[in-house]
């Protein structure tokens, strides 16, 4: 199925690790929709993961950077409109890391040096990476940027730890920036709230299959799959959702705006 | 331009009055991207517009429906799967008139006939609209009900008058409606709340073009078109949202998530 | 216990039907705090209740209104005033009915006659008690005006059936009128969104049981009481909360905010 | 005037820099309502104020501590306890600060030392003190945690910078360390999102003037004070909002949820 929706139209890709990842169908879906662009990821999660599986299917060059490093960021913005020809139509990010919720450190016992090295990568990176596209002038009028998030930016999932907060500082931060490279650039900047998704990421979070029950039977339509979530981003990549910017965008089958459903309430009965 | 985003699909789209509306661009682009649908609007509105003209250019009929009457959307609804050959996948609710804004009732100062009258057209419309879909089974699985709302049922706009409180109802609906049509007929039910738009219906709201400005400079993409609202209405028809429900979707250049612009703080100045 | 929290203050309080009711304690408790008040109910729930026992112990007069007319709202507040002499500074709206949910009709079958009814009694009557008082100047400035709702305005909560929606509206009415209200009067109106609480009228809800336990288990402090509603009340009606106006306060335990609790995923686990 | 609403509670205030601040306001009012508390600041801080004063006034001690250090926050919290005499019933978290914005750099040309030592300062370390009241169990049941924060959390205001992110990030906090500490030692955590002040530390933010005005008009009870605010915080510190928790509560005169108001709309036709 394609529709040639991002026909000509040049990306950038973070966080396609495997083939479970949300970015990984999204730059499958992106691919089949007409459009060329780069991946990247950290080289650590280079070595682990099999993108040049997905790099070959797509046609498409992988650049190593830290999402950290501005330096990083500038090469691959460089070096992507050089491969691409031009300026960049769409970007995904896709990056989120907790040491705390990797080490086993209880919220309430953070060790502090890992808080702020997860919030650079999980949230702060997503600056870096605007800061960096808005210095060189490297995003197309209409360009269109996107970074997956979690409702936990707004609600309490005790185990999600201070990915929450990390969630919640990249939320802002899609509106602060998209406001000034809305205004200057005529760019879009959103976030996608996604339903739990079992990539390799969220499978590391504490009761993940339990929880991910727990939003199947809260949520009208059941919880969204990855190759859902590439196909929601696509339409926010695409050319008729021109006008939506600042927004965080729920893609959870309805689980956001439920009180309690009758498969839960009867679930609890028993 | 079109990219087949909705072949073979079959819709009922309401409140195309002239070519201004909002529901009168989402017919021409549904046309464009391949789907078939049938036009509606009551009686009285059908003799003050020009639908016929549309209907033509569509290649669609028009069948008349008092969208506070169940034996009308009873009617429409039959006749709809008659002559689109088949259960519904879109259905397009754009419909709202508050009788005390057309006679300058303060808000203060409101005929509470009128206000029912208003909510009976503005708002109940639409969950009768469901509910004589749900029961006559009308929906195809993954089908998609829109209605267009205003951001004045979360925040203030003086002159917006009792519409404010019609489309806070209104939002609730889908979401009450939503999560059943969800559960039972794997359908989804969105309101898009878009910014001021100069159709006929909204220029008759008193201080309506100072407010288009001021919405304008407030928006760092500046307010969204009739047109660019149908391009986005197109998605949530499409295939490429399956599991976006129960959402009101600010589709409004930015507005709804602004505290204040630097253009404002400027005309502030002056 | 007392602060004289109210010293003074004259009030009107809607709503107390027995000594289950919010409003009850609320006027048990603005009693302590050295207001001076008069209690209504429409007619027909004064002769089922046993309100007379409450006016005695807190030296107050009954004066039936039914608040769905407006010359019932005007002969309450003129008399009102007439008994407290003076200017009215605190008004409790806790009135809310649905004829569809005593019917035992589902969300998705309603009865639009008893949905008109039901939105008249339960949100329009707030709409029409705030125009009354504002035609008649009958608010101290400094004055306020709460009324009491729930969640299911914001998510859905499927046994509530139409008075999902009914409460969406009359939050809107307090925002809409709350900003008139604040301007010309400095009056600020509120809408307190309140636990699930076993009063006469909820317990009629479908599943309200099950549901409580739910909310307990969700909410980190627990279930707010009827007692603590009417703690929290008086706290919007004192001179400390003079600048809180247009707001719709969670006063549930901290439900609100919950995605899920680790109680509800270890019920879930069972 | 005093109720003896706060009589025999115990508290710990940050932020208190001079006559302006909220904090210090919150200071007189608690003596005043009766309860006992230690002061607390930045060593750097002190130096610059004129807390004495204030500690005379209010019969507090004054202890430093460095908000971002950990064990300056367990000196704190125990010689707090020793000198109150037992466990703590009250805390204000007022502390902000961005070098960005000091610096004059614009939000699209961060540094990004600064951008992590502001966010320490400001939000993380809301969690190392809640944290360290944790871990030594220094609060009693029941106790209320507030901590000051700013609309810019959840919309754009452009000369706001990187506070807006961080206010995000604390708000986050409040929840996410709110829900474990309801749920253990039913300890309530809100946060207070106050009208511009003119405090010394909001005064720093560019164009606060003119923004100042802007709320002014567009808020329909004018901006809250400091004083107001101070009020408005003894209401959560109360025996009288025990449910109330994970909140963030809206201190502004009705701006957050105004659209537009008259005066705005009059303005912008002049």
């Amino acid at each position: 199925m394609s529709y040639n929706l991002l026909k000509g139209k040049r990306g950038i890709i973070f966080g396609a690790l495997d083939e479970n990842s949300i970015a990984w169908k999204t730059a499958e879906r992106a691919h089949e929709e007409g459009a060329s662009f780069v991946l990247t990821n950290a080289p650590v999660a280079l070595r682990m993961g099999t993108i040049n599986t997905l790099a070959e299917k797509t046609n498409s060059e992988v650049i190593p950077a830290d999402a950290t490093k501005v330096e990083d960021l500038e090469n691959l913005i460089e070096k992507s409109q050089e491969i691409l020809g031009g300026k960049i139509d769409f970007v995904l990010h896709s990056i989120g890391m907790s040491i705390n919720v990797r080490k086993g450190k209880h919220y309430t016992d953070q060790n502090y040096d890992w808080t702020h090295k997860g919030l650079d990568v999980s949230a702060m990176s997503f600056h870096k990476l605007m800061q960096t596209l808005h210095k060189k002038d490297a995003m197309n009028e209409w360009g269109s940027i996107v970074a997956l998030t979690y409702m936990a930016a707004q609600r309490v999932f005790p185990d999600y730890n201070d990915m929450a907060d990390n969630k919640a500082y990249l939320e802002s931060i899609a509106r602060s920036f998209g406001y000034f490279f809305g205004k200057e650039k005529k760019v879009r900047v959103n976030t996608i709230s996604q339903s739990p998704t079992p990539t390799s990421a969220g499978q590391g979070v504490k009761g993940f299959t339990g929880f991910m029950n727990y939003a199947e039977k809260m949520s009208p339509l059941g919880n969204a799959t990855a190759l859902e979530c590439a196909d929601y981003t696509l339409t926010l990549f695409s050319d008729l959702t021109k006008k939506v910017t600042l927004q965080n965008l729920f893609h959870d089958g309805g689980f956001s705006n439920m009180g309690v459903s009758q498969e839960i309430m009867e679930a609890m009965e028993e």
